[in-house]
């Protein structure tokens, strides 16, 4: 049966994440019940990365086994079709080799943070942003974040109910960038504990405003222990922006 | 009575424009409601200029007289306080002169008008761009856009509501940009008429789609007649983005 690569696009603010729970409406969900809606057949979307209650995503990747031969277009309106109103798009829809795994075959994904400084509240941006109230120093965040890039064990920054076998992750990037009361925490790992970015970044904002130095973040990282980490970030900052495979 | 200048951002899509209307919520009503609120007596703020239904502004300027001294931050702070949960944030407060004024002291208006061109439904950007489904030439749109810069009659490109006394108006700047899938039209003038920007972006989309040529846009323009101009474009793209004073 033909595989096909979905890229995905969602605001998350009303789900309970991609994953189909009980307690709400999933990402993974609406998906079903729109491929439902198209072909008859009830079929879970294997999703790249779980992401949480509230977490967008500008570039989630999926893939589905399809009894269908519409064509990648015809199939990508159809499901954006039957997805409405929900605010999930299918950006577009690629036929794959059949050992494509959205999961498994993933090698890098990229994820963005957005934090808005700013005492007002958000208007336009709410829900699409941290809104933090003080000036952050977001070179001192990103020197800080530097301490965190290869290769390390991220129990720190681990939710206590992450699943993974092995608190060991390699970050590749991070990088901390500020335009006028933006700023921008970007970070590629091959993959990533549940809770990582979001505890990475509660982290870097005690940096950022002086409350915690270099040497803290290092301390923190170094104890291996979830109660040295900062409070963690709100998920309406985060963003998986896309993910890559050979 | 210290008179006040105030910066507004808000998301205009529940408002049915920025003045009181009895139809439905207003930017203008809720001000009230909050100043109300803050220090016990009804004002009217008189704002620099009248967004329609569905219009966004990043800049909005408006002036009150508050015989208060609580400090521009306290007074930005409470109207904050109060206008919760509106999508609607004074972004600053300043004491200004008494002769100030928010609408005739205004030199110029900066509008944006946001595209964003693909054909899945928007998503995290929805109610803040204009869909449009196919390529547009932004080139093309940018170049018949110069045709409108200068002093003109702008009969074609008004609404028929529109209640200013004359017709003529100066366009100082019209720039068309595309970055990716994002076109942003930015348009400066000392004041516009009722429905301009939005009947010129839609003048310019159909030059975008070469369904008009350049020729055809100064027809319209020539032909002062309101039956002449394309379709206007949709409120949820438009933004009062500043207004400036001498």
């Amino acid at each position: 049966m033909p595989r096909y690569k979905l890229t995905i696009e969602y605001d998350g603010t009303q789900f309970v994440g991609w994953q189909r729970q009980d307690n709400g409406p999933s990402i993974q969900g609406s998906l079903e019940r729109a491929i439902e809606g198209f072909c008859g057949r009830r079929l879970t979307p294997v999703g790249a990365g779980r992401t949480d209650a509230g977490v967008h995503a500008l570039g989630q990747i999926a893939h589905i086994d399809l009894d269908n031969d519409a064509g990648t277009d015809k199939i990508r309106d159809a499901l954006n079709y039957h997805l409405k109103p929900d605010p999930i798009a299918i950006l577009s829809v690629e036929l794959v080799d059949s050992e494509f795994h959205a999961r498994f075959a993933a090698i890098r994904r990229h994820y963005l943070y957005r934090i808005s400084i700013r005492r007002p509240p958000l208007t336009l941006e709410s829900g699409r942003a941290w809104q933090v109230h003080r000036t952050l120093d977001s070179d001192a965040m990103h020197k800080a974040a530097q301490t965190l890039v290869g290769d390390h064990d991220f129990t720190t920054f681990r939710a206590a109910s992450c699943q993974a076998k092995s608190p060991i992750k390699t970050i590749e990037q991070i990088t901390v960038t500020q335009a006028a009361d933006k700023i921008h925490v970007s970070v590629a790992a091959p993959s990533f504990l549940q809770h990582q970015v979001r505890s990475i970044v509660g982290t870097l904002k005690l940096v950022g405003e002086k409350k915690w130095t270099l040497t803290h973040v290092k301390q923190a990282l170094a104890a291996k222990d979830r109660a040295t980490c900062g409070p963690i970030a709100p998920p309406e900052g985060l963003y998986l922006v896309r993910v890559d495979y050979n």
